[in-house]
């Protein structure tokens, strides 16, 4: 009972956080975490000593404007995959997730995809067309957008591949590749509905296709139903200015759907009576099935989960003893109610806690302190949202869509953690 | 009633946001926002010729592992005053909070103050000792905490000298400069309250002291009630490490409460039956009364707003019609309640619409979706926080505190938006 998560804080009770290190059976907190002081052990030179940092001044920070992640974190970067792309203009950035914690990503080091490279386009530069099936045929400027009601969510966006090598297997060794094509920032913006009442939909029109100003336009078809619904044209994200890799000056944002139709450098909206049936939702973007027919208009990311922190690129660097697991959970249906880890690869559960409130079609951060007794471990989590579904197995995933799938896999991911407290993709049936 | 703002979701209701152009008095929404294609006025090149960003590649992305802002907003950065402290290696710098959205704040432009220089402290070389009225002296290494139960919030950090300049009448005319000394951030770490239970805190233990590892030291006392409820040793902000001049690898986050508490590069924590009056809470850090007595640990931060755009650095740059009022307001005291705007200095006040559900002691986004009619305004924002404390007027402030004060200065902010939409910096009596 006092082990439970509390629910409205998001913190561990204060029960469980006194107990947490002497349940571990070892002596005082100090000594089962490698402390000295306590234990008259040989004295740390950098407690009992002055060092250079507290002798002489720092470094001014005036010269920096705009600051970086110090130099001990340059290995804490977006990193793609050579061979997954043709092209570097055609490639696709992976988030830093196993060495990122909380929810937010930092735009910096935040998943992108381009198709035909990033462009350079002014705010002065900016148009964005309403077309199609309207009274009112529209173009606003940048600087019209930004007098309209403007509104601010949190949003998960998830590449419909992300995970997508796991279909054929436990494949590539590293969370940042199996999971990282996420990333979850704060969007400010207008209501896409905001331009489309401007505009006025006609009866007919049912779908709105959208399309970016880069080259390769990217162009999508969405349902009226969702471009009515939470969509947003945004022009901020996390504070400040879209970069121009996700989409400066203004990007789409579809939450809970996959993150083609997040269209960037947004030019033009048209109303249409159907969809387009462009390259990007027919050659891409469907899943085929085993007996040949492939699924289509799978926008809607489902369920998922995965553990950050053990795992390959991060490794267990202590002995037994006190260890907290730490993953990411997310749902494109609405909040996260739930997230389970289990050690044993399936075989028993337990109820992780979240860190905070689930925001909708938001990332949620969990946590499992956990007590290591040093043997192996097959590490899983598995997420269930508030409508009720239960993250899948890959193989539950596998029997329904087979194998031939590149998109949506939200299967359970299994890391095996062996006595050295080394972390390796693998999978268990 | 149809134009009040929907608490639940934060958005304007659907119908204010139809009507919202048109109540404009204007003909259809392109029209009244400046679009061509309706009007049949002289076709826009931008719309009508294919422009260079769509007819070639744009940039790959790879060769910048770590992204950072487009060019074009090279003028969004902290920025310091340099008058106001004497050396760059003891210096403040302002957040951009005028060109900003949302509530989070990016920590590459993030406020943040430094009294000897930004150090470079390594995981490997960091220590944390608790010492004094404990049960069990301990020193953990940077490993050590990542072993403890981890807990993620949003907090605002704010300098008790923000908008401290205002004492003495309307002096800096930039928001920048005199409502940036905070930042909001997704703080991860673990609760102190955790640590201090490990070391068990005696009877006696009635404060903490708690000082960095840089030169300055910058050591502050906090009484044993703040430190057991919510305060945290944080290694992470906004998902990432947290930048050197933030105080890498560890700070500390006392949420609510004034920006010099949450010392950075934390290295010891000492437990004391008092506060130890040091320099920074003694010549510092204290409010001088009108009659020459001094307030002392006035540590919370009291509810405050600004309005951030139209502000001195944001002027607006269209003509009469519909506008957006974009502010920030906060309280030390957990959630904002409501948020009124006046643009007649205080005569009259209508509710602002929040940009989602307020947290607790953190920055919370407001907007009034407004109808320029062209006339100079005196706007001014005023925050209600959920104890019912409502933000005072400068001279309310004055009247109990006089102007010898520095610190705590939360009083109503008045811009002066003159007729060709330029703002100023002014009080109003």
């Amino acid at each position: 009972m006092s082990d439970m998560p509390n629910k409205a804080t998001g913190q561990p009770s204060a029960h469980s956080r006194r107990a947490f290190l002497r349940t571990a059976g070892l002596a005082a907190g100090g000594a089962a975490l490698g402390g000295g002081v306590a234990r008259g052990a040989t004295p740390d030179p950098l407690i009992t000593e002055v060092q250079p940092w507290a002798m002489f001044l720092g470094e001014g920070v005036d010269a920096t404007p705009y600051g970086m992640p110090i130099h001990f974190e340059d290995h804490v970067v977006r990193r793609n995959v050579e061979w997954l792309t043709a092209d570097p203009v055609s490639s696709i950035n992976f988030t830093p997730i196993h060495a990122l914690e909380g929810t937010i990503t930092p735009q910096g080091c935040a998943f992108e995809r381009h198709h035909s490279g990033a462009i350079e386009l002014s705010k002065e530069d900016y148009r964005l067309m309403i077309t199609g099936l309207v009274e009112r045929p529209l173009v606003f400027t940048y600087g019209d957008l930004t007098r309209m009601p403007r509104i601010t969510r949190t949003a998960f966006c998830e590449c419909a591949a992300n995970s997508g090598m796991e279909w054929g297997g436990a494949q590539l060794n590293a969370v940042q590749f199996t999971h990282g094509m996420i990333h979850n920032m704060e969007y400010t913006g207008v209501s896409l509905r905001t331009l489309l009442n401007e505009a006025g939909v006609k009866p007919e029109g049912t779908w709105i296709y959208v399309e970016g100003a880069d080259a390769s336009s990217n162009g999508r078809s969405i349902p009226m139903e969702k471009a009515l619904d939470d969509c947003m044209i945004a022009f901020h994200a996390n504070g400040e200015a879209l970069r121009m890799e996700h989409g400066y000056p203004v990007r789409l944002v579809v939450p809970g759907w996959e993150g083609n139709l997040w269209v960037k450098w947004l030019r033009r909206i048209g109303v249409h009576d159907g969809p387009i049936e462009s390259r990007e939702e027919t050659s891409k973007y469907t899943d085929l099935l085993p007996e040949g027919r492939a699924r289509k208009w799978t926008w809607e990311m489902h369920a998922k989960s995965v553990i950050t922190s053990p795992s390959p690129q991060m490794p267990i660097s202590h002995g037994p003893g006190p260890m907290v697991i730490s993953g990411l959970a997310w749902t494109g249906r609405g909040k996260i109610d739930r997230v389970d880890v289990s050690i044993d690869g399936g075989m028993n559960w337990q109820t992780a806690r979240l860190a905070g409130e689930p925001g909708s079609k938001a990332l949620t951060r969990f946590y499992l302190d956990h007590i290591w007794d040093g043997e192996p471990m097959f590490l899983q989590s598995r997420a269930i949202d508030e409508t009720g579904y239960v993250q899948p197995s890959k193989d539950q995933l596998r029997a329904i869509r087979g194998v031939n799938s590149i998109y949506h896999n939200n299967g359970i991911q299994t890391w095996y953690v062996n006595a050295r407290g080394e972390a390796e993709n693998v999978e268990v049936s």
